[in-house]
């Protein structure tokens, strides 16, 4: 995999003993000038400390440095949560000698245990001094909790002739259900781009990206996606609904998509992704409600973890989604195989079964009522996500 | 165990090798004479025939004889599925000797898969004839498809001097979470009550029992719970609003609880059975929102498995749940050991976690937000939940 990175942007991964492995756990993204920056929080009512502070920063959509730890999430840890967070921001402002209000901070990890901040504190000098000395997959490994794997992704596109660097890093596994970003993603570019423009393309690809993917249903107190632009690129300024904005937002799109994808496929557990795409639903929103019912159900999940085209289920699902739908209109294909039409099988069960021996699956439900439709991005449900999260915190 | 048959039931269950196993798989309840009858049914709109036709008989509130099979659900089956239906009970009714409206069929099992109706038609005269050879845990295993054991529960209540009878059967373990009735349940009783008190006095219970349970979130086509009374225990007929009615209605509540809880205690792979307590929600819609959303949570049933008191994956979910909350103010409890408050940890997580090596489970929630409050039965989930629900059909 080759990575770019936009040029600007440096990085920093220190050990720091919050997770209980000798594993980096606490990392920085500085970039050498203020940027542009947007982001998106968890819609859930009960936000992490870091989250509360960064939706106060992120309103001067300006940033330079993001400070981030894994193992402890800082989420239901009261005011002193708060204290922490600040304390750790205003520390590497000062170590970076930059203003306070370009410093973002993002937890991932255990909720309701308070900061390790000692150690935290202790660690901060040495992460500002190491800047430079780690790269970016360092940092992508750094924010990791039960994933497998870093996840990165890098694309490169040319605007007024100058190549413009967009390189994302996510961490998900666990706890993942949109509404919205349900993880830490953050992605870095090298455009210069206007702050309306930056805010517009990031909320359209995460919608399509991040609020598409469900893994339990579960939705974190501590989602977050942030975007830098530092203008290094020196590209014309990017303004909204122009030609390099589209191609900006489309690139971004792709970042993110894969992203959300990579965090699928490192579900915990899991063996499968699985796209669950509701043609023909009443509207896009009833789409998306029967898509993420689907996705969500345990029957179907495990079903489809033991190569089980039991489409019934899925039928049945729809049935409790709370959308409209008949019964006699129903038809279901795992990939292009026609398993049910009208709801009632075509004895195409065993070629079903074959496809589900894939990696990856498309169920594509059609509902023949209206025009709606939406794809969920989902994974398979396995004994393992039940052992892994059975013990996650011994 | 000591069970109790009201007078005038009579059994039979046979092998109609619809299930792969040698194991009785058709059964009769039959009841001497006509009896009032009351019916709860799936609200999912995807409805098995039997239960589409159920629908239809129930208006007359009264009937004699119920038969139901395991091993294929008869969901999803189109228009021979509603023939297959009427074809058994028609062929009953015949045997029997008794009107075509008097017999009710209810089927389990897999979804999708037409019925083996030559298998069934084989069977029925030899059903009817082998009436007062089984008991009623012949029946109670003949419906059972993953369950482990069959569920009986009986009672006997004084009514003007007159011994009454109450008993019912179900059968659970998978795809269970109500609106309403989450399985098959069959109550029989010898109280002479008039159909009206009946059909309140199954809501009542109903409420309180079969629709506060809850092993997957996924709700069944083919959920459904008859009660038949006969009234040959020859008491003065019970009407809605009197004493005798809140006596009977108490019964009947407490054999629906106990039948609830023994799905529950059978839920798939599961090791523990967890109430979920919301006190002081908004109001008690908000309290049932958030128990469900607990209760249906995988991180927190995962959690319950592996004995981790892990209270923030509680707070996280109630954050989510769509209901109103105030993070400083939830106060949780496992049995009576207070692991947080104002959602911040209190220490006592060892404690909880030695909580959690008990087989039953109390988790309350206190909201101090109003005056709402609901209790849910649920399970833990475990690798065998996963195990047998991907094996399923092979």
């Amino acid at each position: 995999m080759s990575i770019n990175i936009p040029n600007g942007f440096l990085f920093s991964a220190v050990e720091a003993a919050i997770k209980k492995s000798g594993r980096k756990d606490l990392a920085l993204i500085f970039s050498l000038t203020p940027c542009a920056m947007s982001g998106m929080f968890t819609t859930n009512k009960i936000k992490a400390a870091p989250v509360k502070f960064c939706l106060k920063q992120i309103k001067s959509n300006t940033g330079q440095a993001i400070v981030a730890n894994s193992g402890n999430a800082n989420a239901c840890t009261g005011k002193q949560g708060l204290d922490d967070a600040i304390l750790i921001t205003r520390l590497v402002s000062n170590y970076l000698n930059i203003p306070f209000n370009r410093v973002y901070i993002c937890s991932t990890g255990v909720i309701g245990t308070p900061m390790p901040i000692e150690k935290i504190k202790a660690k901060l000098q040495g992460l500002v001094l190491n800047i430079g000395k780690s790269d970016i997959s360092d940092v992508a490994k750094a924010i990791m909790t039960t994933d497998t794997f870093e996840k990165i992704v890098s694309r490169k596109i040319k605007i007024d002739g100058k190549t413009i660097t967009i390189t994302g890093i996510s961490k998900g596994a666990g706890m993942i259900c949109p509404k919205m970003a349900t993880m830490l993603a953050f992605i870095i570019t090298d455009a210069n781009i206007d702050k309306y423009a930056l805010n517009k393309a990031l909320k359209e690809a995460v919608k399509n990206s991040f609020n598409k993917i469900t893994i339990d249903g579960d939705m974190s107190t501590n989602d977050t996606v942030l975007i830098m632009a530092n203008g290094l690129a020196k590209n014309n300024l990017i303004k909204e609904n122009t030609d390099e904005f589209k191609r900006f937002q489309f690139t971004l799109c792709e970042i993110a998509y894969k992203l959300s994808k990579m965090i699928i496929l490192d579900a915990e557990g899991s063996t499968k992704v699985v796209e669950i795409e509701i043609k023909n639903a009443k509207n896009d929103k009833e789409a998306e409600k029967g898509a993420f019912a689907v996705a969500n159900s345990l029957l179907v999940k495990t079903a489809i973890y033991g190569n089980d085209a039991n489409w019934g289920r899925i039928v049945a699902v729809l049935g409790r989604a709370n959308i409209q739908i008949k019964e006699e209109k129903i038809d279901i294909f795992f990939n292009n195989v026609k398993v049910a039409q009208n709801s009632i099988l075509t004895g195409k069960d065993k070629e079903a079964n074959e496809v589900l021996k894939n990696k990856e699956i498309k169920i594509l439900v059609n509902l023949h009522i209206g025009k709606g439709c939406c794809k969920v991005l989902t994974s398979d449900l396995t004994e393992d996500y039940v052992k892994i999260n059975a013990e996650y915190r011994t």
